[in-house]
């Protein structure tokens, strides 16, 4: 197969050399037919503050995460379009329109899984061209399976929360009109919501939470979601004892579909505030509300981050994407995609709970271990890491610089100050919105890659060329 | 005191590829034995955000700086320290500490130039280190040439804010105390101010504002810092017009060297919001006080930024950077080290002026194509750009996720919406604080390099590693 010409930059970093921070590693021999993978890990929020915070806290700050190894840092221009053909571009992006650039190459508009921005067309995905091809696939999420992340790699619809069959037409949230996919009805010709269409899909592994929405009748069905995906020959797994039993089997049945829901929605994550706090409000004094040079502000109290006793009940991500890649490279001559999504750095920052995705970014770097790991068995396997768009959170200044100015100063958005194990407070606050979840944010954001990625991936590229970069690679 | 500036404690390949985006091109042979050069651009405060809301200004959002052409790109962990011999990590910095960092390698506290936490010793520089070996050096700034970041590579003072004989003792703003800088009076067996020190400094071209930090008398003499820079040998560059002269010069004197004094203090930036506007406080009505999901909210209007018309009488960034790469390079067959700051990307970004940071980081460009420029003649000249620190402008949308929710949602910080030439609203917000100016961010910052840094800059560097770096392709 011939290497990608078009992304080829010829003598960079031939040696593949991280400089001084990674030793040289001689890879084991690749013949040139043998299978070629590609490992898509995405941080969903996962900015440069998200990783400088969580780098902090898990290494302190002189430390580095895994990360911070990977011989090839670029970074992502994020790009997203008002939902019309021609449509203006947007600044700051969601989930839904990320996700369906990476998977299909196009820039589209936000809630969009996988179809175009004004005509709603169907967008061919990296995970049917792979299959297509005779590759294998796999999805793993730490947020639902149906979420706007994975799902874009799989399914068709125009707006993100038509996750099951109940949630197709007049979308609300307490009367309160979100969307409507009507149109993706079966009964209109349509493949239905996300959860059967993932049901139907060629996956053949997906894992991740979610159980609720593969709970309701699928459309024109007396039998659920769920079954219709076992019918369709998926293994259900449904707990971290059977995803430990499927991963030691040591004679799978040869190509048998996996589906594991852990949990009903997004799943638990592994670090919470104590007494589950997070991000709060400065309480200035009333003499403040006068004049800000005036009275006094109480600053919410240190926080510590600790385990969430309900995270022990869920397989963690690493375990997933082990499973994952087990069963995806066994008795495979033609090679996979793998999608793997730590998905709530972006979800606990919407929450302002920074130790939420302080856990999240720690759950990445395990799933980026198990994946290079693999890559040093098979090293005709391309690793990529990223965010799909940047997040609220900031790493702002415990102590201001202006401090030595008697005047009481404090962030007007809400904040954590998180005891961290260097023994000293780091101020992270959020800031975007004054509504009960916080926004995205619009800056590029970063990309990792492992040695298949030097030369071979530019260190600054927008979203959807990331899609050319690994078609191309796999030969699609 | 003028105003806000007692306020500043803050202040390809081998191929030469780009990627895609630009054609291969041959650099010139390099003689083993020919001089190295170092040219490192310190974008002040230029973090993923800033420079995102610059691209999306200034090339549109699908397009590309110059910077996101260059071969190599990775990230800086910025680290900074109490202010102790074994002070605890601090995890946001200053333009002081960091600009330390990079000129000596060392981890120092917040406001310190070239001197140790704690011990208060000088840290030999790397325009020390140079001169000393014989290279030529020179510092280029669009600050004051005494602000922190060009003071840290040829200055050695406990406080940022003693730049000049006058402000040496009780800093203070209106009897507020900032810090002091006795120990370090000529009468104490220091060097005395910054602006003394680079007066009797061996730099040989200092380009830059901050001509009022010149005009006081020497501590102990009867003459100006000016007048005893003249009788060190500087020539005394104060306009446009001298520095065009003096860049066409054929026949300068050999070794000239100059100071170049381009305003008083700051020099003013290209861009300026219309009628100097910069982000503002979103006025909510009078029932979202009573509760946040009760009445309405009026936005800041659009704003257009415009050419600042003050932007004219003084010398671009990348007219001083020519003439510093002219003066440096000719001649010298032992090399040079340059460094070139745009400095108000961070000081517009404290005072909530988005239009005046993106035009720094245009300036920042520009003055990158200069040395790019240059390095295609030299090829032996490593060219680095980074930033010392992230800084508080964060893009975030303009129509917010949760639009759909019936409720007045907005920042609780200021808010700047720009209309962009792409005809669309660019909204960028500031609300690290609710003091008079914003407070740094501390998440890590971009690095990018020429190809001369290819494989030999890693992806990931502690920002100190920068000055070992930059030590050793030097061979000091």
């Amino acid at each position: 197969m011939p290497l990608p010409h078009i992304f080829l930059l010829a003598g960079l970093l031939l040696t593949g050399s991280a400089g001084m921070a990674v030793a040289a590693e001689t890879p084991p021999a690749a013949s040139p037919d043998q299978a070629r993978n590609v490992i898509l890990i995405i941080g969903d929020g996962m900015d440069e503050q998200q990783i400088t915070i969580a780098r902090n806290y898990l290494t302190g700050a002189a430390g580095e995460l895994l990360l911070d190894r990977m011989p090839m840092r670029g970074a992502v221009q994020v790009l997203t379009q008002e939902d019309s053909r021609e449509g203006a571009p947007v600044y700051v992006a969601d989930s839904a329109n990320t996700a369906t650039s990476l998977a299909t190459g196009a820039v589209t508009s936000r809630g969009r899984i996988a179809t175009s921005a004004g005509a709603d067309e169907p967008l061919p995905t990296l995970v049917e061209l792979a299959a297509q091809a005779g590759l294998r696939t796999g999805l793993v999420t730490t947020a639902s399976v149906t979420d706007a992340t994975p799902a874009a790699f799989a399914a068709h619809i125009n707006f993100r929360l038509c996750e099951n069959p109940a949630t197709m037409v007049d979308v609300n949230y307490r009367g309160i009109p979100l969307g409507d996919c009507s149109n993706h009805l079966k009964a209109n010709g349509g493949g239905g919501s996300i959860a059967e269409q993932l049901a139907a899909s060629d996956v053949d592994i997906i894992l991740g939470g979610g159980s609720k929405h593969f709970e309701p009748h699928a459309e024109g069905e007396q039998s659920s979601v769920l079954a219709l995906a076992r019918e369709a020959g998926f293994e259900i797994l449904s707990n971290a004892q059977e995803l430990a039993a499927a991963t030691q089997d040591p004679a799978p049945l040869p190509g048998q579909r996996i589906l594991g829901l852990f949990s009903a929605s997004t799943m638990p994550v592994r670090l919470q505030g104590e007494s589950e706090r997070g991000a709060e409000d400065p309480d200035p004094s009333l003499l403040n509300y006068i004049h800000p040079y005036l009275g006094d502000v109480t600053l919410p109290a240190p926080l510590r981050c600790e385990p969430n006793p309900e995270f022990d009940a869920v397989p963690t991500l690493q375990a997933m994407t082990e499973l994952a890649l087990k069963r995806l490279s066994q008795h495979n001559s033609r090679g996979f995609f793998l999608m793997v999504e730590s998905a709530s750095i972006d979800k606990q920052s919407h929450e302002r709970k920074p130790c939420g995705s302080i856990g999240e970014v720690e759950q990445l770097n395990e799933a980026l271990a198990a994946a290079l790991s693999f890559a040093r068995q098979q090293p005709q396997t391309l690793i990529l890491v990223t965010a799909d768009h940047a997040q609220a959170a900031q790493l702002i200044p415990e102590h201001s610089l202006f401090e030595a100015y008697p005047v009481p100063t404090f962030t007007p958005g809400k904040l954590a100050r998180i005891v961290t194990p260097e023994g000293v407070t780091m101020a992270v606050n959020y800031a975007t919105t004054n509504f009960i979840m916080e926004e995205h944010t619009g800056a590029a954001v970063p990309l990792f890659g492992n040695r298949e990625a030097v030369g071979v991936v530019p260190p600054f590229v927008r979203q959807p060329q990331l899609f050319e970069i690994m078609r191309q690679y796999l030969g699609l």
